[in-house]
């Protein structure tokens, strides 16, 4: 593994948490539903991290499958009658994008995301993604307790329900740590 | 390290959270008044379990201490004047007791305690203690995450306000798989 | 994730290490030389494990590389000119095998490995591999730190010298609880 | 938890492993005897570290008991008939120094020493202590595996005999990018 050329402390990495998703599980009707509204947030959040040169990780679900392929689920979930192929193919992974596959809800729970994050030189890290009462709120706890600051973008994750996403947006702020805001405000530190 | 004598997979231990506390930090005292109201709910709780034959388990803060000292942290919530002193003097660690020091939030996070409960024989956890929305729930979702069956006793727990409580409970039971339940529900599994 | 059937707590995996591999590193050379001897062996190893009804997980290098993208190394390693071309072609994983890709030596270290053999069902693991002194001997320690029981395969690992190789096969006996045993002596346990 | 004043990526922290040691373990009384002659280049070893201004970091096994009360465990190490006694009393912790109780071999597993260590501003450790080729080999695997900077005082640890210190050393040397030096070669980096 190559070092990385030095970066700053606060040097952000984007995560795209549970984006290359098929929402075939039980209410992935309520979340696609809600996910379809943020895409077009999405593409400007990724498409502004590319021009400050901050690099974009992709962390998926395994979806049980144990087979270390990202390229597969994401045939999976581009495939003619995928629930998810409207959402997936607006925000896909490009080339030099990374990816990472989780095997629980945490972005950190036994996956390489501590080593990526060292290898890039990140201390910082600006999350997005679904859904924001489960995998981004797991994940943001966890970055916490890593001491890595936290940015978690709000009008790109989504949940159930409003009530849900607000509760945790809440408890990401108050007890996480975790800075909140709207993609307007956002502004990335390379 | 002896094997204990075999349980099932089911054994439950009770995980007493943040319980030997000074509540000298931001916010303390709100959350002591919550948690003098739950003391004899919690002496209730840890009798029960010791007459069903079930561990229990002190996880505390360190407090940024690091010494492993959980009988030096004891005596200083039960010195004069301490403001913890009239809570912890109630539920105080008994000697055979298990005790962990936690550096962060969850009580997974960095310390034995999966060693423990592996040691223990225990594949469940019955959850109580402080406070609802940052440290019980990031252990929740730990225990969640480790395919560990979760009780949270939600009359044993506490926080700041009872909104945050309330969401917090919601969380782990549609998240986290939490059986969230009271305490004259609750029946324990040795 | 859906639960496997229930298998008894020494129920094995086959752990095959840093078999799709590319040998384009320091000391590459040495060590192919070495696992070419060990492929009809590993070949062997593997026929009985699936004859056993033993499940097969592959952990290998993600060599820097953060696609999470185990058929992109397979294609890597199998291309015309590769130095591992004709090892990695021997013993290339099946459809029906699970991949695991690690950023570091362990098999366990920041990997699902954990969850895949919770998920499994299995507490005892056959290690077989390279290299013996490097990332079978990492694993072999944490696999023992984790309770799991320990098997490896002598003669189907290789390192870089037989002194090393000897050596840390000595450790992981006398250290990390291992059984070693030739291949001839092994007896699968599903 | 007050963040320390800021440090460079490269300063060290002293790693002391099992050095508060009751010896009451199969072997206990040939590791005892090597240790012996180690207590003055250890007390040597520990006042540079404190005159260079480099924090000391205890880590000892907790030997089955799960009370994280180090004071109770140097208490039982030295009391009178203990075989450790005479070697712990030459290299007790001092008021100040850091004390980690670790439930298995390595400092790092299942421990907060990764918090105590970026608590302090560490990205480098030095560690001596016991045994060579248990302990201190899996901590330093563990310690390459976090891009942590690792020295090891060949001649401020022991091992039951002379060729398995050697025979771990030199791993620790070609596997783990550990330096190995003397006591004598060792400056301190604050």
């Amino acid at each position: 593994m190559q070092r990385q050329p030095a970066r700053k402390k606060s040097s952000q990495a984007l995560l795209l948490v549970d984006i290359v998703n098929h929402f075939e599980f039980p209410d992935g009707d309520k979340i696609l539903k809600n996910a379809l509204l943020l895409a077009p947030r999405l593409v400007r959040l990724k498409d502004r991290a590319r021009r400050a040169g901050v690099p974009t990780i992709y962390v998926n679900d395994n979806f049980g499958e144990w087979h270390s392929d990202a390229a597969k689920l994401l045939a999976y979930c581009l495939r003619a009658g995928c629930p998810g192929k409207q959402f997936v193919e607006q925000i896909k992974p490009d080339e030099d994008d990374y990816c990472i596959l989780k095997p629980m809800h945490s972005a950190f729970y036994q996956t390489p995301l501590d080593v990526l994050l060292r290898h890039l030189g990140c201390g910082a890290i600006v999350v997005a993604g679904l859904t924001t009462n489960s995998c981004i709120l797991c994940t943001a706890h966890d970055a916490n307790m890593r001491d890595l600051k936290l940015t978690v973008v709000s009008d790109c994750c989504a949940a159930r329900s409003i009530h849900e996403h607000n509760e945790a947006l809440e408890n990401i702020r108050e007890m996480a740590g975790g800075h909140v805001l709207l993609l307007d405000s956002l502004r990335f530190r390379r």
